[in-house]
C-alpha cells in the first residue's frame, strides 16, 4: 500500500470543480483510493458561511451564555445557533456542545469547522457527505472516502475518520472467518473507511500546508463481504443512551 | 509512505525472540515504524492461557450468571475471573463487559483474545505494552507501534488501535499552529500512533493468513512538538463518568 498527497491543489473556492482540479494533478486508477478532507468538499459546495447568518434562538443563546459561564471565555451565541441548526441531537450541552451532526455521525460543534475558512467565519460540513462522495467517485473513476478529524471517548487526541464514501464498503465483514485453528475471530467488522481516512490524516494534516487530498494506491479490500453502516444508531450505543441521562453540573443525571 | 506486511513470520510461540524473527524477514531502517500485533507479542511472552488458571469468585460468577440470563448463551465464568484480573475498572457490566485493562486503555473483555491461540483457551494482553515496545524498539533500531483491534462509541466496527509504542510520541501537537490565513487549528493533538495502527490493521487484518508485523515506511512525524498521553483518565472523560452512573439493566441509574 501506498500513500501520497496530492500536490499542487490550489485553495479550494465556492463552485469549483474539486474533480477536476484533482484530475489535472495526478493519472488515476479504478482501483485507487482517493481521501478528500471535508473541509475541501465543504468549500467547493459553498459551504463557507458567517455567523451573521445564524441569528440566535432562545436555546442557543441560553446554551452560549451557560458555555460562556463555565469556561470563563465569550461564546458567541451565533455559533452555538449553527451547531443546533447543523445536529439532529445534542448529547452533551456542557462543557462543550457535542452533537449528532445531520450527516448521522457523532462529532464536536456538529464538524463546524472555524480555522482554515477564507473570507468567512465558519465552515459546515458537506451536506450530503455521501452524495458528494458518490459525484467525486463517479468523476474521478475511482474509490473515495471524505475525511473529517474527530476526538473520541476514552482516548486522548484526534484521528481521522471517514463521513463520506463511495466505491467500496465502509467495513469488512470478518464474520465466520476462521482463525489458523479454525476457530471464528473475535473481530467482526473492520471499518476501513475510518482506516483508510487516518491513513490519509497521516499525511495531509490539518495544517497551513494545505494538502487535503491523500491517494491511496495498492491496496485491496479483499474477498470479504462488506457492510456500510458506520453510524451506530442509539439503539445500540449504550454509551449513547448513558450520555442522554448524563449532565456535566451536576456530574449525575439530566434533569 | 509506503506499508507492506512482514512475510515469512511463523507461528509465534512463548519465548520466541520475536525482534530476531522480525529482522530475519525484512533490512530495517531506523526511521521505519514497525508495528506488531499485541496477540504476536503476548504469544512471544507466554501470555497464553487456559481458563482453569482462573478459578471463578463470587463476583465473576454473578458476572457471567446476569450475561448468561440477558444473552441466552452459556458465558463461562472462569473466563469473568480472567477478564476481572486483567483489568482495574468495570465500566459496564452488561450486556457485555466493557473494562479499563491493565495497559490503560479502555476495551471488551480486558482485551483478552479467545481467538488465534493454538493449545491454550485464551490470550492475555502484553503485560506492559509499553515495555514490550521499547524492547522491540532497542532490538531493532526502529520506531515500534503495539497495536490491537477496538470497537468504539458511536461508530461501527474496529479498527486498529496502538496500545504500545516506542521511538516516537503518540500524538503530535497542532496547537498553536497557524492555518493558511493565519487563524490557529481547531484540531490540537493528533493521535499518530492509532493512525498508525489502523493503516497497519488495513494490511495485517486478523485473519488466518497470520499476518501480524507491517512494515510503515517513508512516514515522517514532521517537526511538531509531540505528546504522550493517549488514554484519557475518567477525570477529563465525560463518557466514563456517564458510564458509571448507567446500568443496561434499568436503561437509568447504577445502584
Amino acid at each position: 500500500m501506498n500513500a501520497a498527497v496530492v500536490p499542487g491543489l490550489p485553495e479550494i473556492r465556492a463552485g469549483e470543480d474539486l474533480a477536476g482540479l484533482i484530475a489535472e494533478q495526478v493519472e488515476l486508477r479504478p482501483e485507487d483510493v482517493v481521501c478528500v478532507a471535508s473541509t475541501a468538499v465543504s468549500k467547493a459546495e459553498g459551504r463557507a458561511a458567517d455567523l451573521d447568518a445564524f441569528p440566535p434562538g432562545p436555546r442557543a443563546t441560553e446554551l452560549a451564555d451557560r458555555l460562556s459561564a463555565l469556561t470563563g471565555e465569550e461564546k458567541d451565541p451565533r455559533f452555538a445557533q449553527a451547531v443546533l441548526e447543523e445536529s439532529t441531537e445534542l448529547l452533551i450541552e456542557s462543557p462543550f456542545l457535542l452533537t449528532e451532526a445531520r450527516p448521522g455521525h457523532v462529532t464536536v460543534n456538529a464538524g463546524i469547522d472555524r480555522s482554515n475558512v477564507p473570507d468567512a467565519d465558519v465552515l459546515l460540513l458537506p451536506e450530503r457527505p455521501m452524495a458528494s462522495a458518490r459525484r467525486l467517485a463517479d468523476r474521478l473513476g475511482t474509490r473515495v472516502v471524505i475525511t473529517d478529524t474527530s476526538g473520541r471517548p476514552f482516548r486522548h487526541g484526534q484521528r481521522g475518520v471517514a463521513i463520506g464514501w463511495a466505491g467500496l464498503p465502509a467495513a469488512r465483514d470478518w464474520r465466520g472467518e476462521p482463525d489458523r485453528e479454525g476457530r471464528e475471530l473475535s473481530v467482526t467488522m473492520e471499518a476501513v473507511v475510518d482506516e483508510l481516512a487516518g491513513t490519509a490524516n497521516l499525511l495531509g494534516g490539518e495544517g497551513a500546508e494545505g494538502t487535503p487530498v491523500v491517494l491511496i494506491r495498492d491496496w485491496t479490500f479483499g474477498e470479504l463481504a462488506g457492510d456500510d453502516e458506520l453510524f451506530r444508531a442509539v439503539e445500540t450505543d449504550f454509551v449513547r443512551q448513558a450520555l442522554r441521562q448524563w449532565s456535566y453540573e451536576d456530574g449525575g443525571e439530566r434533569a
